[in-house]
């Protein structure tokens, strides 16, 4: 494990008071993300991917709340390192424990763990619910002792308790204390509306641990104010030995507490520890890369620790001193969270920047060749016309290869023309039709074609892929998977420089991207199709 | 102001030690984003917007470091409630700093504010400067005293400073105090590498308000741990007096401090006042969608306070406890931040920001008018389809105007054609070449006319206006500002669905949005084209 400095503040590593259960709610709370949608199956994946890299809990749902979650709960994964929690509410007023069938679809799903909600804030009792808060501390005790006598290990989450402990600090610890003393292996305080402030929380649960030990202390917090990742180290500094969150930081509104923030800063940062060893955390960046992927959603480049861009450096006398020593300018080992260093080819292009690009693509160059001198100058000058090639390492590859290499010419454009036409059509209707005409020469042969497409790009693309394929078989699996406009100097309206970015793939599930940039979109957009065809034309080998 | 929770530990709002200076690094921390291109045009409008929301201070880039910065402070945008910032490095080893060009550049930029970053880590002199410390000390005396003999104020950031002050306390402190001493208005700490815990600052903090008065500190936060925001806050709770930080967190890496996120934070829940008043303070929604569109990025739904999920609340029970008292589910007032509540499932919402935008445009409708619900209707289903109204006020005009009102036909589009052409010329030259080609019929007459361009959609906009012309001259002085294209669901690549929006001027200086969609991109933009010259018809009551 890494720690670039012992700060004074962090406490011993090796005391057992350092311990911190991770306790993931992604499955329940963080299916309240606007547009995510779990299935049974992907619950159980899941599962079992938090479970392998060592989370000490995983929240499955809400049993009794929807059929996906009874199908899960029906045939629940098997796990080693993690146990899986049943989420359900505490006893409605007015009747028994063991005479209430939410509350009984909860304890008897046959997860081990059952972590129960209820109120510890007076006036959320007398307005939402509309009980007597001395009934609210009975359903609580009831509840839990009731779970107890079923499931292996039972929590209390204490909804509100931030707010609650503010306008009544004497009910909402009755509310924890009574959960305590029924049986909870833990009781959580929840920051509801997510609006309490940092040192509001390491001022309460300094008060908390004073009535119920901090071994048995969680924390659960949301981002409304962008503080749940320091409101649950607050916790923890406070004593609290259990955090609540959702990986990437999932859920309603602003989302959870962040969980892949969370877990490092714990480990490398403060000198705590979790289920996770040093090699489990090695994990942690294809464990966020692998739920966008499972809910089809774009990896923040931004996140902490594990985005794309977390460790990104520019320009030249940046790089230089982090190749003189990372600490420069990189707050922890990237390896540490298996992320990488990203070293940026931008305007301010470097020698530098540009052989660590060429390090990772594994290509040879000699560092003295005259002709790198030239490539940083073509760079500039293209970066100076609008191109941007750190989001778009395929044409600086082929710019690169094409400069210092030989590239053969897979074919060369002699024209190509498309129209748009917007007429009224045989039935009456008003269509717009895009058509494009390709000329092209084709390893010595002269050809032509044209095709029809929904706008113009798509048209062109459709007719060089039809010249093309006869030549090129392999050409047959590439797929645009992506197309972005940006307009560089918008004063200039429609006059204006465009580039266009387009990202690609095939059958072997390799991505690529490439630029175009002209005053003409239709411009723009070819040369970033034809970069593309011809990345993938020379990476795969093609003879022409 | 609202503040709904009055909490011990919060400053009284009344004493001179609750004002925070809100100073913003957008035009240059925040341009570091990838992706993110900030043109003259640009700097200066957000400057205007910054100023006018009552920001402290804005720092519009770096004198002489690219021709765009070079524009923007030739002439810079007259400011009322803010002052403009220059920032820049301090002199280089072995040179005096009126020998030094670079240094030069940025205290001559004609800025009233001059801000000076330089080292305060000891490690860092010696290993990416090769610098000795003594010298690094003197090199800030010397740029600082030199820049306030000519600037109205200076500043000293200190870069790495919580790094520093963790390797060597005494020389970290050194670098301030010499800056401090030499005539700097505030001495900012910078956690460049964005590592430091929330904690960690408070103490550190501490400890340097003892040695400059914490209304002379100021604080600058990255987010590489999620801890950006807190970490601002800590410094404040510790005595800093300044803010500095980027519009919706942009920024290199993780991003920076978001002021948007702080602001309310300091103003509505630690009893700290700003240049922004309670009535500014509700502009803080618009402040932030506004850079995003001016940038064409989607605004993020689950921002902090103003984003449009951020007050979400889904269905049931969660709304009727919200209905009760929106504190049960409301960390703040919406309102405040200019926000709103958006109850999920509910087309209420609809009727009334429709009115609401029909007296702002001094439309009267009476509101039983059954129109409206087809309006309604209409609306959604376009929203559905890709159109955004929020951001093309006039499309929306002309829809319900159309609906509502007699609109004459001021012209009919029979067909049209567009022709983008890429050959060689007759000097041996490969040209792209784009022509349209319309027929419309306008009072009554048909006529056609062909337009060349750069461009398809500068052609088509070329042709249109020629042909237009003579029947409507007021369309002499329309000018098109913005061009913008955004693709609606990017996995279907260039079959995708696109939205085109323009924004056009005349002279009179108003300024109208319009939006076009479809899946060909020629066609979206002649949409947006064609409203734009309809709306502007319209408003001068042009007749047909």
């Amino acid at each position: 494990m890494q720690r670039i400095f012992e700060y004074s503040g962090t406490m011993d590593p090796m005391s057992d008071d350092t311990r911190v259960y991770i306790y993931d709610s992604t499955l329940r709370d963080g299916a309240q993300t606007h547009g995510v949608d779990f299935s049974a199956a992907d619950k159980a994946a899941i599962t079992r991917e938090l479970d392998a890299i060592g989370f000490d809990y995983v929240e499955g749902g809400w049993p009794g709340a929807n059929p996906t979650d009874d199908a899960f709960f029906r045939s629940l994964p098997e796990t080693t390192r993690g146990r899986i929690a049943a989420f359900g509410m505490t006893r409605r007023a007015g009747r028994s424990a063991d005479n209430d069938p939410g509350l009984q679809a909860v304890v008897r799903s046959g997860a081990p763990v059952v972590t129960l909600v209820g109120k510890s804030w007076d006036f959320q009792c007398e307005v939402a619910l509309g009980i007597e808060p001395a009934e609210n501390v009975r359903m609580i005790a009831d509840s839990i002792a009731h779970a107890a006598t079923v499931a292996e290990e039972v929590m209390f989450d204490a909804e509100h308790f931030f707010d609650g402990y503010k306008a009544n600090p004497g009910f909402a610890l009755d509310c924890i204390k009574a959960a305590h003393e029924a049986g909870a292996r833990w009781v959580v305080l929840c920051d509801t509306n997510g609006g309490t402030l940092p040192h509001e929380v390491f001022d309460i649960v300094s008060e908390v641990v004073k009535v119920v030990p901090g071994t048995h202390v969680g924390i659960h917090c949301h981002n409304d104010t962008e503080n749940a990742v320091a409101n649950s180290l607050a916790a923890v500094r406070a004593g609290a030995r259990q955090v609540q969150g959702t990986l990437n930081g999932l859920g309603e509104r602003c989302g959870n507490a962040n969980l892949i923030t969370i877990i490092p800063t714990l480990m490398l940062k403060m000198g705590m520890t979790t289920g996770l060893t040093d090699t489990d955390l090695k994990g942690l960046t294809k464990l966020s890369r692998s739920l966008d992927a499972r809910l089809n959603r774009v990896p923040s480049k931004e996140a902490a620790y594990v985005g794309e861009r977390a460790f990104a450096h520019k320009g030249g006398l940046h790089v230089s001193a982090v190749a003189k020593d990372p600490k420069c300018y990189e707050h922890v080992d990237p390896d540490s969270i298996g992320n990488k260093r990203l070293i940026l080819v931008s305007n301010q292009a470097g020698l530098s920047n540009i052989l660590a690009r060429f390090d990772e693509i594994g290509m040879e160059v000699d560092r003295k060749d005259p002709r790198l001198a030239r490539l940083i100058e073509l760079v500039k000058e293209r970066e100076f016309q609008g191109y941007a090639y750190d989001g778009a390492w395929a044409s600086f590859e082929l710019l690169a290869r094409r400069m210092l290499e030989d590239v053969p010419e897979y074919f060369k454009v002699d024209s190509f023309r498309v129209i748009d036409e917007r007429r009224w059509n045989a039935k009456g209707q008003l269509i717009t039709l895009s058509e494009a005409i390709a000329k092209l020469t084709v390893q010595g042969e002269r050809n032509m074609t044209v095709a029809e497409g929904d706008g113009p790009v798509n048209a062109l693309d459709a007719c060089l892929r039809k010249l093309l394929l006869p030549y090129y078989p392999q050409l047959s699996d590439l797929r645009l998977v992506d197309f972005k406009v940006r307009i560089l100097n918008p004063e200039a309206a429609t006059a204006a420089v465009t580039r266009v970015t387009i990202e690609s793939a095939d059958g072997s599930g390799v991505r690529w991207t490439t630029v175009g940039v002209s005053e003409n979109l239709i411009d723009a957009s070819f040369e970033a199709l034809s970069d593309s065809i011809n990345f993938k034309l020379h990476r795969d080998g093609a003879t022409v």
